[in-house]
């Protein structure tokens, strides 16, 4: 059959078509009333959809930039920091501490877990100037307790910042209430854009910080950007293009919510919660074993490579096969298990059809007979209850 | 009449139409075979476009942010650099050693002119580690004598980085043979994509210098990218769909040059020349002034205000009745100077329309009559005059 290329990877997601036409059509100058008007627009609908009221940033860079804004304009050399980690995002954070000469102590959890509350709140020593952490851990499927970190950290001088690059739009976070002091997200995730832009949501007491902190930066430099945002500028040229996408898929979340931003943002994160649940059905009634079963997170389902198989060849075979892009294993996990997106720009028959996919190439890896139907059933059981659930509790049914 | 938006700012310039259609249907993943193809494809025909044999790095920023890279990838705190500024860029080399801890001792000229060779000279001690400047000055119009500045750092342990965000496809720069180090450009300029790609060459001296540079860097980790680039990726997740552009782009400056890219970025850069020759005859024919009369940069034109007339007056008459986007002057020059683009898509219709044009916005600001078409005139001269050169030295006539 024809195959049509489909990206099922945690980042870079499927592009919203109503962003592609205005990224292509979109030829402004950045220091013009005309794109003064959409930059301040898509800053203040960024609020909205991260969720707070503080001042939110849009840069041009992958997600890794605006970590490491977070990094050098928090500390200064050889402040104490916490990382925590249970992926190769986490350790990131953890190189990027010491990059910029940070005393870098480690929470850790074994890749497809999260974390001991006790030991963060034991490693949390008042010395601690800032903890770093994932909302979502895109290596391997797991989702981390913010809140719970957050309740931690809020008591003390160290400030929390969190990396919900795969957070954002597939979790709730209430980063305010919470008492999350720097959150960080990327364009080509829930947000349906290309890569190329980065944004971060900063509390008040982290701009307080960065009047002491030291380490150096330049075009990471948050109290510019903010400073130059206030005239609806950014300090240095912006991905222009990428903010035309930008705008227009917040418009497509706000039509998600009948209007609304906020509904729409909660709506799409109900969309990735489903998909999610539907994946994680599916994956077990075909007897896989999922790769965080305990703390799975709305963002991508990771799945365990059967015994035997390399998940390289399933990863294959679904490209081959479908013309589906899933995601490997990364580092020592490659090859150990799969990974399929939901954030962003997914439906029901884009979960179904990959579950379905599922199936064909199962039996083709590892040459043993599937009952078809299998996961897609149990898929659409999950639908259904979901369904049935939202009538009955007369919340919105996706 | 009908205005249609255009851009005559010394970047973002106007888009290709072939870049558009390819961003706006790009949606690969970055990790697979596809995009290796395409990147690694990208990176090669980029080594032809700048006009060397050293590795070229293309990454997700602006420029600013792969200047920021070439402090911090080649310096230690502490370290002696000598800066030429003569303009609100090179300023930004200062800021930037001074953000990284260097000891900037500096070589300036006012704004519109350019150095003395001589007090380089004198300022280029042993101890300089590195010298910082622009081929051109976008925020003056000016020209620096890039060769000449080589000829002296080459002989010594200084490094020499060149902005060439502008200069990057309107100046005839020989980087390897001059012993240019670093050179860096930016994609919304001569190459008529929309921002948020920056790209450098290194020297193999400057790679070295890497192992021993102490500043903090991550994003930026040039030799992190290089490493990955000879794998066919980028470290951090790139922009992908603006490397789609950047590949159109790419073509179209080949078959400018009957494929040959060298040929057509040769192409390119004599056509911003003949625009710019265009544009200065046509601004004097009226009686303007030049801003950098000593050494005008074909990228772009920057012209002084007529005495009593704030540029901005100019700049709002050009948008209001031609939609003609043209630039201000920046900081200190801001209502002094208007600056009209050459560099990437602009051809002999768009030059002669702007100067037919500039008549009419002169004649409404100043109050005082044109003789309409003596701009016009004067640039059809220059381009006849061009046309007959090339003919008579059997060059390419553009």
């Amino acid at each position: 059959m024809l195959r049509k290329n489909r990206l099922f990877t945690p980042g870079p997601t499927p592009i919203l078509p109503a962003a592609q036409t205005a990224m292509a059509s979109y030829a402004m100058h950045h220091r013009t009333a005309d794109f003064r008007a959409l930059f301040s627009r898509v800053l203040a609908d960024m609020k909205d959809f991260i969720g707070t009221k503080s001042d939110v940033l849009v840069l041009a860079s992958s997600g890794t930039g605006v970590m490491e804004g977070s990094v050098s304009n928090l500390t200064s050399f050889g402040d104490k920091v916490l990382v925590l980690t249970a992926g190769k995002f986490g350790e990131r954070w953890r190189d990027l501490g010491k990059a910029f000469g940070c005393a870098v102590e480690v929470v850790s959890a074994p890749y497809g877990e999260t974390f001991s509350l006790e030991e963060v709140r034991h490693k949390l020593t008042p010395d601690v100037r800032a903890v770093f952490v994932q909302a979502t851990e895109s290596s391997t499927g797991a989702r981390h307790d913010v809140k719970g970190i957050a309740d931690l950290t809020r008591k003390t001088e160290a400030l929390l910042v969190v990396d919900a690059i795969t957070g954002l739009g597939t979790t709730q976070l209430d980063v305010d209430g919470w008492g999350v002091d720097v959150i960080i997200g990327g364009s080509q995730k829930a947000l349906m854009i290309p890569p190329g832009l980065a944004y971060c949501a900063i509390s008040e007491r982290a701009w307080k910080r960065m009047e002491s902190a030291k380490s150096p930066r330049y075009y990471f430099d948050f109290r510019r950007e903010r400073k130059a945002a206030a005239k609806g500028e950014s300090a240095y040229t912006p991905a222009t293009s990428l903010f035309a996408a930008l705008g227009a898929a917040l418009d497509f979340v706000r039509q998600m919510g009948d209007g609304d931003l906020v509904a729409g943002r909660d709506a799409l994160i109900a969309n990735a919660e489903l998909a999610a649940e539907m994946t994680r059905a599916g994956a077990q009634a075909l007897g896989l074993k999922l790769f965080a079963p305990s703390c799975p997170a709305a963002a991508l389902t990771a799945i365990q490579s059967p015994t035997g198989i390399d998940s390289g060849a399933i990863v294959k075979q679904f490209r081959e096969s479908f013309g589906a892009v899933v995601a490997n294993g990364q580092g020592e996990m490659k090859g150990q298990l799969f990974r399929i997106a939901h954030l962003g720009y997914y439906d029901y028959l884009d979960t179904i059809g990959i579950l379905a996919a599922l199936e064909h190439v199962l039996a083709s890896v590892t040459g043993k007979p599937v009952t078809y139907g299998t996961a897609v059933r149990a898929a659409q059981e999950a639908y259904a209850g979901a369904r049935y659930q939202a009538a009955a509790t007369g919340t919105r049914a996706m």
